[in-house]
């Protein structure tokens, strides 16, 4: 099960692709590609979104992902962020569903109870677990990177789960 | 002048084209099309979100105009409807921006302005007022074709404003 996932932000859209390989006696998480697409401050909104949506389209392409993870967003701030969040978080759903993928959304509780083991980890614990869990040296970097990442462990946690394939 | 207005929604998305034609003494508004993009609620979120981006880029493509309008939000509802309101509008302006045309806001208060004469008009009498100044037996239903419209118009007047043309 190969998942991509998606950190929505509007500054950085961090993206990371990881990959369950089944072994012969115990199947691991493989990180397959991460990053994050920088939005040009200079350029105006409507720019910006079609920046997303190209990057995102050509990431998903040439990953060919069986499903998009993405964070639900329930937080309090206020309207207009709430707004800006939406336009690309809106984006981000329209390039899976364009690719004809699946979008599974889970909560930041979820996503931190799934990498870390409890809802209330701190940002560097999400971080530092995402590089353990793949067997990588750092947390790749920028953060939201990392973020998009343990996104997608959550799902790929999530549908093992529901498998009751993982204990 | 032809300009295309999308009034953004979660349910339905209206969308209006009006064109400005100068004649040899003074110049009118002419109304091309209005319609509304009725969301289907058996999809999932972003299969609707493809809807409206396919559907809208057919109709930019279609009706070719030079600029697209769309409402300015800064309402106090909560971050949830923000949020979900934003998935659309962030489709609507990637919509316009894949189809290489710039995307003008305007604040609810503008645009009531420049159709009814004053901020704090009803819905009603701006829907009125569309259907007078495009010379129409009756205001465009869905109400959110015809709030398009008044978005559509809204730039006219503005644009017109700015080139002294209008009083």
């Amino acid at each position: 099960m190969r998942v991509f996932g998606i950190d929505c932000g509007t500054e950085y859209t961090g993206w990371g692709v990881v990959e369950m390989v089944d072994g012969p006696r115990e199947s691991r998480l493989e990180p397959i590609a991460a990053g994050a697409i920088k939005l040009d401050r200079k350029h105006r909104t409507p720019q910006r979104l079609h920046q997303v949506y190209v990057e995102l389209t050509a990431l998903l392409e040439a990953y060919s992902p069986e499903v998009v993870a993405i964070e639900d967003v329930f937080f309090a701030a206020n309207a207009k962020s709430a707004l800006k969040l939406g336009h690309v978080r809106g984006v981000a759903m329209l390039s899976a569903a364009a690719c004809g993928l699946p979008v599974v959304e889970y909560a930041p509780l979820s996503i931190k109870s799934a990498v870390v083991g409890h809802g209330l980890a701190a940002k560097e614990q999400v971080q530092f677990m995402v590089a353990r869990l793949l067997d990588l040296e750092r947390a790749p970097e920028p953060a939201d990177a990392a973020d998009a990442l343990a996104i997608a462990i959550c799902h790929i946690h999530n549908a093992r789960s529901a498998q009751g394939l993982l204990r």
